[in-house]
């Protein structure tokens, strides 16, 4: 039986550059699927509906919630963000790893419904880089800049409900250590009881043998 | 605060290959350390002491017993087989990695001492290609090869006590397996509380921005 897919959720505050690097992670991996998120905000400069984003209405958001198609939603200054079920459930199935790139409070609902999921949560090196990066990517308004740095500290106590902190001082060196993370979390002895059980079950004795050793 | 070195325990049955994995391991990785254990069984045509076991007599290993000088010491197959600890924890408290090869036996006696160690258990692809590893090694009786081989099963029974199991297929792709899971286990959150907490204890406004965003 092939192995089930692996769930990778990433989450970090906003400018910690966890967008760049699931592009990279993405890119340098084909094998991986991303999950795009719905979300009923404007699209930033560049974004692209159904690559960044499937970018909703809210009524359509809302009709999604009433028919229970969403893994987890949340309302994030004043803006719905979700994720549909269906793709992702059918790639785990199909033993593809999904990534999802999603805020804390969307990971720690799919914590709950899927505690075998894999949770990272990428760390910027200090608050000051941290600041000066949603600075300098100029796609938000003061007021918005304003709102999201005063969370920041509220958003960092959540990585203590992840399992792996990432730092991104170098995206290349984040990306590395992601793919470490999957690799890793591949090996692990609940994701491959079958191997375990078939290998036991095998009730191997030295008798079946009928080579002679060369002693 | 310098991270804590990671104690990368790893067994498996008996010509698995985890020996040959492990001497690959830290060659291509000189930064990890190597635990050797003590022994009171012979050595193998080619070991020597000091390199692949400290060769020691009974009367010694018993003293070192009775002074509390052994991470974990067991009797397998008549022989005594046991962890000097100073080594190993100078080593972790340095921030060092060590890895230690150990039967299971000694694993689980050290997983109760020290839980936050990585224990790995290495697997053949088959029992049949199991015996044929052990039949065609050549190194030990007749009798030691059936009384190996028919312990195989029990000692595959352990495989659910270690976090990670890593399929020696091929030695360069188990290598790279360990390679990962250690990397990835130095991202763990409860490696990194400190970490954690520094971020969040820094309470950064908006305010302490002195630059003007380019919006």
């Amino acid at each position: 039986m092939a192995q089930q897919g692996i769930l990778i959720v990433v989450s970090g505050p906003s400018g910690t550059g966890k967008g760049t690097i699931c592009r990279e992670l993405l890119r340098s991996n084909p094998y991986l699927k991303y999950s795009i998120s719905a979300t009923t905000r404007k699209p930033r400069t560049g974004e692209v509906d159904g690559i960044n984003y499937l970018f909703i209405a809210k009524d359509q958001f809302k009709t999604m919630i009433e028919k229970d198609e969403l893994l987890e939603w949340a309302e994030v200054y004043g803006n719905f963000y979700g994720t549909p079920c269906r793709y992702v459930l059918d790639q785990l199935n199909n033993g593809q790893d999904v990534v999802l790139e999603i805020d804390t409070q969307g990971a720690m609902k799919i914590k709950d419904k899927f505690p075998q999921g894999v949770f990272i949560y990428i760390i910027p090196p200090s608050l000051d880089e941290l600041a000066d990066r949603i600075y300098k990517r100029g796609t938000d308004s003061l007021e918005s800049i304003k709102q999201r740095l005063s969370c920041v500290s509220n958003e960092l106590v959540q990585a203590r409900n992840y399992q792996y902190l990432v730092l991104n001082d170098e995206v290349p060196k984040a990306v590395q250590k992601i793919e470490a993370i999957i690799a890793a979390e591949k090996c692990r002895s609940e994701r491959n009881i079958d191997l375990i059980n078939s290998l036991c079950h095998a009730n191997y004795t030295c008798e079946q043998h009928r080579e002679q050793p060369n002693i």
